[in-house]
């Protein structure tokens, strides 16, 4: 931002950076809203400045490019999903419960949903899982961030016997693959969705290898 | 296509009901190609003519809206992924043996590509799962026949005692998941994305309940 808000005043400076960086995040918000619906591509300055009545230019000059706002928007994305399943999940101890409260936390966020569109990866990623670029890499670099820490809750409850003993990698992969295919149920309104998608998890992690 | 074509003279009428009807196979087979890349918004009478160096004009008299191009895109796509994968199972014997064909032939539909983009319905269920509307309804019917088709060689081997004793719905539905999971991983340039599917669903088939 420092470079679009030349400063001969602090106190101004201040005022007009807050208000940038209030309506970047305004803007990026119903960004990742419209994304989930219709994909990153259906974003574009005159869409976003006419649902949200303000300038096409004062969008534009917020973010300059249509990449910086796919950029910007996909980090709101993983920021909304960090705070809405990894934060809470991390007041459950390590491993199983862990574990389980992100799953939790992951079925809420697709059901509720937090986005307009449902799971914002399960949207974007395969519009540009084929188009290499700065976009692609950073929604797979939060994909695997992602199947990380699940893979790693597996690992510390699988040595507590806390589960059945998996393979951290395969079952973070599973369970992955069984979330993603749920949010593509719920926004099909299949019934029962969720209740599905515990009983298919919790088969997964309890059955012996 | 009759009401496009007044036939004065059967002969000439053949001829360019032939030539329309072999257009039409052209545009579409093009169509889905680029969906699995781009998702079905991707297409436009003015892209897809431009793509294949034919008329605008030429192509829009062929599908007239953009939803009939989506839909007949939509029905080509299943025709190919009947004969690249459900057809070749079938000669395969009923329960095991053909869950295990169809999956082997699904993998391969994705690893080769048989699509430039991979799994048509991985790229368009994401785009049009939460528009309602006649491309969706098609999209979802695919779906359901395809979680069908898995559902019932889970069964009959499930009954044969050639799998393990598996909930047919819940079967499907898991290695359907892992399937889709697969392709967004080959998309991206996993390594090791088609070995670890085999490994993941050998598990799941193969486990007791």
């Amino acid at each position: 931002m420092s470079d679009h808000v030349p400063s001969p005043e602090p106190a101004v400076t201040d005022g007009r950076l807050l208000r940038g960086a209030r309506t970047r995040r305004t803007v990026t918000r119903h960004a990742v809203d419209v994304a989930s619906l219709e994909g990153l591509e259906g974003l574009s300055f005159g869409r976003l400045a006419t649902d949200l009545r303000v300038s096409k230019s004062g969008i534009q000059t917020l973010f300059r490019t249509k990449r910086d706002l796919h950029l910007a928007t996909v980090e709101t994305a993983r920021e909304l999903f960090v705070d809405a399943v990894v934060r809470p999940a991390k007041a459950a101890p390590a491993g199983g419960a862990r574990l389980r409260s992100l799953i939790e936390h992951w079925i809420d966020y697709a059901e509720k949903p937090l986005f307009a569109g449902g799971c914002f990866w399960a949207a974007t990623l395969p519009e540009f899982d084929s188009r290499p670029g700065p976009v692609r890499d950073a929604l797979a670099r939060q994909r695997r961030q992602w199947l990380s820490l699940l893979a790693e809750e597996v690992r510390l409850a699988s040595d507590a016997g806390e589960i059945a003993p998996l393979d951290p990698g395969l079952a973070a992969f599973q369970t992955d693959a069984v979330l993603n295919a749920t949010n593509t149920a719920l926004r099909l309104g299949e019934r029962g969705a969720t209740v599905r998608a515990r009983r298919v998890i919790d088969g997964m992690l309890t059955r012996p290898a």
